[in-house]
């Protein structure tokens, strides 16, 4: 069994090198506040919620199903979403064994694991071959719809839930479930066998983490197969074009990311672990100028990536409309497991920052304050309220402005639940140097240096709702060793409190003690003794943000930010004269912090002015002139994005169209 | 068989009542000129086109093969596009029966009517029911699936087939087949029958119309059980929502039209024929108020409608983006035959101002100069240019910026084939008080009035390129009568001449003797004797264009037009200093008018002045400032948007940010 202290421990992606060495959920302990809190409604709200949602919708039923001939139930990818909320599981059996929640420690999500493994294994075939809606007698054959089946997709997230449960219990039965599928796969998939890939990348970067969890090359190689048959036309292209499932380049080839995000990410996420484990700098340098590209000009101020209903898929450069924004919470997710990747390999603040901002802006958003709703798609701009009923039934892709309880594709509740219960796993990592904190949270860190010595710290902030962040030192094995915190890009006029020492922090980070840090840290070395403290001062000043000129989609507008969260009008409580669709701010003074409110969980609220547009009513929309601004303003309450919709059924908006 | 002279010859649309009476094919001719020119093309060009297509892809031989047991081509609505084309067909050899064209007589397209009739008529079962892939032995069984299935949507193309037949040749075997197929629905879908309808309207406006041209009331009852029936949840709402084939709500309820366009405008089409001719007013106000909201919230400038790929739809009020604009050919075809059908009942002006601006902007743009070729979506941006190939293949929607010879859903040139070849019943109609011409384009006007005088017009002008149209009087019946000349809702500054006299003519219109003329139209009641003339005098500057504010896409742009024709920047043949996506119009002078042009078919270009935009390079395209203007301004050459891409692949925009 794998142990606590071992160097995979709780970890989802434990790369042989890299800049950086991942720290996992048995070296840092989330405290209450903004990450420990969702870690907290994934390992007790969502994993419950979607297990609940499965065994009602026979999707967790299938497998005896299939194995006794009886229907299937959901769509062709339902044995993934039942594979996602096992990961989710492991990682939350893994952390209640270090320690208890309010709500009990492992046994629950450990019966919970348990049981589900067992289901999972009766519809494996002697051959390893496992799929509740192929292959079984009635069932379509194996194989044979690669574009539209999800075959092998499915094979990839059970190996990812293998993955968590070797690292944080061990060999298990479904660990030996997935093995033999990786390794049928291998043989069906091999040099010698079909020279197939899936329409949906995933398992590429699973096949990867089991070789590191196994050590066995064969899964390594299987995986760098996969990434290089892509982009030879190996898929039947649809309607969609090739480059929906990135078969139209080879990933070598490719400058940015295109097609459907999801699978974009992932196969990106799978490149990225096939390089570092090759040492194949041109493939990682390949994929990370594709990821710099895609920032520069297909990403949302959110982090959303995918501007397209249509193939769920990214657009054109600079094609970000704000209304028709898909921007799923999966491909959130993916982002993440992408940006983890190259931070680890490169050590490249970019990544962490681009964490933060998806995770606040987008994985935040998607579940209601109460855990039982989801959004699937995160537009950042709803024209008009969704009906009162839009979020209480299995909804297609939510799109109406309300959250879901669930979806006919549910994917984003079952990958909330895998990401949210293994978020501490995302905050930190360590190297000869020290320790690198790259995510702002209160958390205790544990963790021993690679010479050996222990050290612990213990962050306390408020952030992102208060730019304070405190770290003090716990243990110290003795020597100097460093401590470096991300300072985020936005954080104009940052200082850091050191030994009586205030020092101004600029955009390029700044070091105390010992030779240069990296970019976009503050770095102290020092022989840290236990009760040694640092501090790391952000100033969070409401701030106006305007796009790119190229972006036509939100021309003449500006966003609200504060920290690292972007802010939103919503429909709900606002001034009676001010309509969502005909208003414009008044940003001749930033937006006013109103503080913490009780509403909405204790967030802050920003507040602007802004004024009613007079509209014109000629009956046809276009004139050569438009009528003007009405002369009263009146208050505009701006709250954070994630946020919105929790009270209720509102129109919303993030870019505002500014006053000239 | 029927007579030229007759009130229904060579009409698509003969309302029993309302207050205009269409003239038809063989009332008026159009003489070379903007519509002369396409219903040439049409009928020279793409009806032959079409053929050819569907001969190779099978499409026509699926009739034969239906019969015979062997396997079908195309979708499973291909048999419509045949009898689009059949439409075409009877359009094309009737015109050609009173006129022959240089490329003959109407040996060719009545050859080639009859050729398909007979292919068509091979795979009638007994009972009526006719489709290719449906009922016959090893299909699909009838009538199971009529959300998607179309069986009920073919019927109405070959309906609108045998009408358009019937009102050019008089019964013959092609009518006789509609005909049983016609009594076959009636007997399946009637009041004691199956309550069903279908997903994709069309059924309404044919059977409506056979029944105007065969006085069999049962056609009329049952388009108007298939109207009332919709909107009550008969239809399985699939993801897309009962919206997308508008059975949502019924059509008396809905306030605005939603969901797929063309199947939206369809059922209108349908409702006003129903309520034409049951008398039903509240029926046709209620259609009449769904087309304000429409064109009021929901149409591009260009006339175009359907905001969302996604399920070719409608989007939200003031969605309206120009790049993913789907603006359907077909849902151009389709709201020029409402508004058609409102202009008839209605008499207001609006309605053909909505004709115009549709036609030289959506209808007009669909076909490549050659007619070899068609956009399927008419975007008002196009980002990139399109791949060098994108127009020589069959190709799905066409959304790549290059027009297709084919697609695998075809409906757009085989709509342009019925359309094109019609085009002159679209000019002109009459009414006990004169004749009022609609449509300002060169051709001559024979008919009778209703109190028997003959009356004859020749309209010369080289609208829309230049702005004088004159009237000559050719025959008159003695006695005073009036002639109404359409004054477009954007021509400020216009003036009649007649008898000497220059008159300004106002928004309003205006009436010289007799009583007040309809508003929008200028109105000459007199004794006419030939050789009298009238003449219209409409300025063409070109002008400036603002979208009302709540257009978030558009905003802080300005939009060239010159007459009815809206126009757009192509990236071909632009200075070297302006890239499309980055640049700002300067406004304070109007466009500036180049006159014609050889390139492009004698087009009138205009020219703007235009700045290159600093771009920032921060690779994060948001930031508290964005980068200003270069300043140095280089000319922008404007072409009418209808033209564009007919130069080889380009980037294109209607909407240019405007210099602050």
């Amino acid at each position: 069994m794998a142990e606590r202290g071992d160097g995979s421990w709780g970890r989802p992606v434990v790369p042989a090198s890299g800049r950086l060495r991942p720290l996992g959920l048995g070296e840092v302990r989330l405290e209450p506040g903004f990450w420990g809190d969702r870690q907290r409604l994934g390992g007790e709200v969502i994993v419950e919620h979607c297990r609940d949602w499965m065994t009602r919708l026979g999707w967790i039923g299938n497998f005896r199903a299939a194995a006794e001939g009886g229907p299937s139930a959901g769509r062709e990818f339902a044995d993934s979403e039942v594979y996602k909320l096992l990961e989710g599981l492991a990682w939350e059996s893994g952390s209640r064994s270090l320690q208890p929640t309010a709500r009990g420690g492992r046994e629950a999500p450990e019966r919970a694991f348990t049981e589900l493994s067992e289901e999972v294994a009766v519809a494996q075939e002697p051959d390893g071959y496992l799929n509740t809606r192929f292959g079984w007698h009635g069932r379509q054959a194996r194989y044979r719809d690669l574009e539209w089946g999800h075959e092998l997709y499915c094979f990839g997230h059970l190996i990812q839930a293998a993955v968590a449960r070797l690292r944080t219990a061990g060999e298990d039965p479904l660990v030996a479930v997935a093995r033999r599928a990786a390794d049928h796969v291998c043989e069906e998939f091999g040099e010698d066998g079909r020279a197939g890939i899936c329409g949906h990348p995933e398992i590429e970067p699973a096949l990867a983490e089991l070789y590191r969890a196994t050590g066995n090359e064969r899964y390594l190689e299987q995986a760098g197969l996969f990434v290089e048959r892509r982009g030879h036309g190996l898929l039947r292209a649809g309607s969609l074009g090739a480059a929906y499932n990135q078969d139209d380049l080879p990933v070598r080839q490719a400058r940015v990311l295109r097609g459907h995000a999801v699978r974009a990410l992932y196969l990106a996420s799978g490149a990225v672990d096939v390089a570092v484990e090759t040492g194949d700098s041109e493939l990682l340098e390949a994929v990370a100028e594709q990821w710099r590209n895609t920032v520069a000009a297909r990403t949302y101020l959110t982090g959303g990536m995918g501007s397209r209903h249509t193939g769920e898929s990214f657009g054109d450069d600079f094609e970000l409309p704000p209304d028709r924004a898909y921007a799923e919470t999966c491909a959130g997710v993916a982002a993440v497991m992408l940006c983890w990747r190259l931070l680890l390999a490169t050590g490249e603040a970019r990544y962490a920052d681009a964490i933060e901002r998806t995770f606040y802006n987008v994985v935040a958003a998607s579940p209601a304050l109460d855990g039982h709703a989801f959004f699937y798609a995160n537009p950042l701009q709803q024209r008009s309220p969704a009906a009162p009923d839009g979020g209480d039934a299995e909804s297609p892709h939510a799109a109406g402005g309300m959250r879901s309880r669930w979806f006919a594709v549910s994917c984003c509740p079952n990958n909330l639940s895998r990401t949210l219960t293994s978020l501490a796993a995302y905050v930190a990592s360590a190297n000869d140097q020290g320790v690198q904190l790259h995510q702002l949270t209160a958390c205790t860190v544990r963790t021993t240096l690679p010479d050996g010595r222990p050290v612990g710290l213990r962050v306390t902030t408020g952030y992102p709702w208060t730019g304070t962040v405190t770290v003090r030192v716990e243990e110290s094995g003795g020597g100097p060793w460093r401590i470096a915190l991300r300072v985020p890009s936005w954080a104009q006029g940052a200082a850091l409190v050191h030994d009586g020492q205030r020092r101004p922090v600029g955009p390029a980070g700044v070091t105390v003690g010992g030779a240069e840090g990296p970019a976009g840290y503050a770095v102290v070395e020092a022989p840290w003794r236990p009760g040694d403290e640092l501090r790391l001062e952000l100033p969070l000043r409401p701030r106006w943000t305007r796009p790119d000129p190229r972006i036509d989609a939100v021309r003449g507008c500006v966003a609200a930010e504060r920290g690292p969260l972007v802010y939103c009008a919503e429909s709900v409580g606002q001034d009676p004269s001010l309509r969502l669709d005909a208003l414009a701010v008044d940003t001749s003074a930033p937006p006013a912090d109103k503080g913490r409110d009780d509403q909405l969980g204790g967030a802050v609220w920003l507040r602007s002015s802004a004024r009613p547009l007079r509209l014109p009513e000629s009956g046809w929309p276009y004139a050569p002139d438009q009528d003007g601004i009405a002369s009263e303003a009146a208050p505009l309450a701006l709250i954070p994005y994630h946020l919105w919709a929790n009270r209720g059924p509102a129109a919303m908006r993030v870019w505002l169209p500014e006053l000239p």
